[in-house]
């Protein structure tokens, strides 16, 4: 009898897909999907971050990769709910692969697959030591050569790194350095994490010392060890710094603290980097396969260049550089950038006692944190959606389920109902001279974090200094140079200043290689981030998922991590996962790996 | 209609008693249970930990309480399910007084309640700052004089003991006084916790270095941060000792390390204690309201006196004293006692190549750990618990719902199986001359733990080494005294030694005020830990709760906490309400606070 719920429908489906997988009939499996349907695949069929686009596409790839990565199983969660509105029935599947197993999210409208994510969440026979697997700790019986477990992390810490190589050095120890090597610690990935400061958290510690996350703490739990119950809504930056600390030692990384990469070499022939290291101030030559760059998805600090830098007096900053206000009390100081650093900076000079003056050079976006966490976030990444059931991780899948090409229409409709429910705060800023946009296609904060990591401002609080003209605001008008005393706008007008900070931002990451591993590899692998969306500072042709990120690049060896402490928690799983595979030596044959567009 | 289903009539018997409560109706509250009911009581009711037995102590303690408590509701928890089986229904209920709101678990056979347990959980008006009440972290908006988080904590921390005094002063910063520390810190009671170790966890890292925990993972989280999935079963050492450190950092504990209290003296007409304390190397004096001893329930090492130690040549050690294996390769080393700490000493110093005779003096229960996990604790505490939705807040409440009158009928079933399951292991023990009991009512481990402390070893693999001979026995013979080279046993046997391990357990915590405050105060508490129940080392009589532990004492402002992790976790909650009701000004009737029958 035919099951006519939308579960029914839903089941007779996926089974139907099940079917086409396994008979690795590409053709089929194309065909279940609408026209203009989507495949979005993490690591599970594409050994890739891949999310192909309508039926050529989704056949192209399936294809190619059916036959390597023989698909075993693919249903619907018994366990879940199936939900059904507007037209569109939607649910979780799990599904298995020769070597894996995985987490997928189906959305079926007119009877066919309109969107199907599909992950790789373990692998078999590597699966990680949790819940029934943990490790037993003691070591029950009786053995005379039975080193404890503080002698095995001595002994491992003492040759990792000189007798023994690591499999994978990261290069960067912040959130994304240090969550992706806490999921390789699981995975038993010989794994070296280092970074110049002398403590992890320092990444933290040492930014100005009124940041806070922007985000709020549903949405940043690490791995493992979530957040507990207390834990502010929006942590302070040295709180963070030492649950980072905390995590790091009892995730039982192998952090080397106090350490800078110094060259990076890749022998073509070993299939190894030689990477030169200085270890509180000794050197070490590491020999690595695999070299993660996780020194922050913001790449190198922007300075823009400006006649007069050399003579002007007073100090000259990044914003990464910037202390805080405490050495500024009575200071002019000139902020340079309407950004999220600049609008913080401002703020907390202001309340400092300094004379502040921001100038804008172009628009920004702006949005209040209560909105944003009421109209955006919320129904994901709140203590309602846990109340609801939306544990992290199934808002991470969730949220990776939406196919880039479309996000952008889940957004706009929460963008426009903010515009209505901040219209007097918005007018207000206008008035200021403040110049405003909602991005390019008026989709708001996440597409423009995604296709540039810029151009926004999350307000909590700064922009009512603006308002109220307690912090100056000049907007729309050139920098011509600096003076001996100040900044010298393009219509002649001089801007006192003892101190000018530029907030102006961050390059691509390929900019670390290029100082590390050499310019030749830098350009081969190409820009880091952004989607293609031929927007500002995100060029087409459009890429269909983050350049670069958490997935094989154009240099055999060498993959970047970052991003803020959703992406680096979730996508730091597939990324441990495509390392822990060529670690064991299980084919990953990769679909759709190309040259890059763009340089930087 | 009347509703018959287990459900219906216990929401018909909650009802009833519900009415009686507000009603303030001693008499008809004491007619809902049976003739033998009890109804156990942690700080809801009572402003005690109490168990009352028996219809007349319950009248006598509702006509006491109920008009100073004030009930407002008490009703079946619609979110749990009600079970039934062999005549008892059973099910969760919620509660809420004039001052507080708590949580608690009933059973009722033949139409009355056969035990219940109320407990309380939060105080209005000063709920814990968790989920929807958790801090904001970030403070939006403007403010010239803002402190950083950081700044506020050095600011606290330079003040608090100093400028400002804490309200409670906690001794010992093990996992008692670290689980305390922290409710204290989220109820925001100024608390200082300390220390004589250099870090905390070091009163574990300073342990013998096979140590692992002796209780599963499910039994020992701390409250507020579980442990992660990954971590394992029986935790080593220093692992431990690695998380009580981030934790204490994590959660905000303003802990003195390197911290010993000289001296206590409490001053009754303020009612304040005056207590001086070398915080590295310099005297601090403390004026702490409320002073908790979480020095360890163990209490202070029992060193037994034998003719002959001064005249003895090698070392002799307390258990707790003891280093591990290390330092006695090819030595003679006899360890007196065959509780856990002799075994797992004699087990690492065999495993470390010393010659090692463990010397038994009276009979000990042993049980494997396998057969513990399985047939005792698996039901509340294990994964497959986990996954039947009993959380570890859950199984602690329903563990607190057995009155320890009758706890031992549990109990002994359990072991009965164990006894045949592990025969051919208790056989051979016996064979080699092992003097084995099952406690004096044949209850088993947690019963002898309840009652005394000590009595018992969990066998994590020793037992085979005494089995097979190379851990040498000699048991059932009294001590003489010790020669210049060795322990002489009554029978005139010598038993050359390099090193005696006295592994001889510990006196009562009562012991440490003797030390700190004055004899007579010890005295005036008395007796801590054991229930009264007239059998080895607990004398009667009963007594129905442990005595001293997390409740008032005889002494005004004198408490003590301690126990296992399970414990301490639990009852630090009651423990630190009791302390913030006091803080805040709640009158708090204590119900049945007699003197005590034993002083140590």
């Amino acid at each position: 009898m035919l099951d006519t719920t939308p579960r029914g429908a839903l089941a007779a489906l996926v089974a139907d897909f099940e079917s086409a997988l396994v008979a690795q009939d590409a053709s089929t499996v194309s065909e279940l999907f609408l026209e203009t349907g989507f495949w979005r695949d993490l690591a599970a069929f594409t050994w890739n971050l891949k999310t192909c686009e309508g039926r050529d596409q989704i056949a192209a790839m399936a294809a190619a990769q059916l036959p390597q990565i023989v698909p075993k199983t693919f249903a619907l969660d018994p366990g879940e709910e199936v939900g059904h509105a507007d037209g569109v029935t939607e649910g979780w599947v799990t599904l298995e692969t020769a070597t894996g197993r995985g987490v997928g999210y189906i959305r079926m409208k007119e009877g066919r697959i309109w969107t199907l994510l599909t992950t790789l969440h373990e692998l078999k026979g590597h699966e990680e030591p949790r819940k029934l697997k943990r490790p037993m700790g003691a070591e029950h019986g009786h053995d005379p050569n039975r080193q404890s477990w503080t002698e095995k992390r001595i002994s491992e810490a003492e040759s990792l790194g000189y007798t023994e190589q690591p499999y994978v050095l990261v290069i960067g120890g912040g959130q994304g350095g240090i969550a992706l090597g806490a999921r390789l610690r699981q995975l038993s990935v010989p794994t070296i994490v280092i970074d110049k400061h002398p403590r992890p958290g320092d990444q933290w510690r040492n930014r100005y010392k009124s940041l806070c996350l922007h985000d709020p703490v549903w949405y940043d739990h690490l791995p493992y060890i979530p957040f507990p119950d207390n834990w502010p809504v929006f942590a302070p930056k040295d709180k963070v710094g030492d649950w980072l600390e905390m995590y790091t030692k009892v995730m039982e990384l192998n952090y080397w603290s106090s350490t800078e990469a110094k060259s990076a070499t890749y022998d073509e022939a070993k299939g190894e980097w030689r990477v030169v290291v200085m270890r509180e101030g000794q050197e070490v030559v590491l020999r690595p396969r695999q070299l993660v760059f996780a020194t922050g998805m913001s790449g190198k600090a922007n300075v823009p260049r400006f006649e007069g830098q050399d003579i002007f007096r007073g100090e000259q900053q990044h914003s990464s550089q910037h202390p805080g206000p405490d050495a500024y009390r009575g200071k002019k100081v000139v902020v340079i950038g309407a950004n999220n650093s600049a609008h913080d900076i401002c703020a907390a000079l202001w309340e400092g006692g300094a004379d502040v003056t921001m100038v804008q050079r172009s628009s920004t976006h702006i949005v209040k944190s209560d909105s944003l966490m009421e109209v955006c976030l919320g129904g994901l990444y709140s203590e309602q959606a846990v109340a609801n059931g939306i544990s992290h991780d199934k808002a991470d899948m969730i949220f990776a389920s939406i196919p880039y090409r479309i996000m952008h229409e889940w957004h706009v409709p929460q963008y426009d109902e903010i515009k209505v429910r901040d219209a007097a705060f918005y007018k207000a800023l206008e008035d200021r001279g403040f110049l405003l946009d909602f991005g390019a296609d008026e989709s708001g904060l996440f597409m423009k974090y995604l296709r540039r990591g810029s151009g926004y401002y999350i307000d909590v609080g700064a922009c009512d200094l603006v308002i109220d003209g307690s912090i100056k605001l000049v907007s729309g008008k050139g920098i011509a140079r600096l003076s001996e005393t100040g900044v010298v706008l393009a219509d002649g007008t001089e801007l006192p200043a003892d101190l000018v900070v530029y907030a102006t931002g961050y390059g691509s990451m390929n900019g670390w290689v290029a100082d590390l591993v050499s310019p030749e590899v830098a350009d081969k692998v190409g820009k880091c981030w952004g989607l293609g969306s031929a927007t500002p500072k995100d060029p087409g042709p459009w890429e269909g998922e983050q350049r670069n990120m958490w997935k094989p690049t154009m240099q055999e060896g060498l993959w970047f991590h970052g991003g803020n402490l959703h992406q680096s928690r979730h996508y730091s799983r597939y990324l441990s996962l495509q390392l822990k595979a060529r670690y064991e030596g299980i084919a990953t044959p990769v679909w759709g790996l190309d040259a890059p567009h763009h340089l930087n």
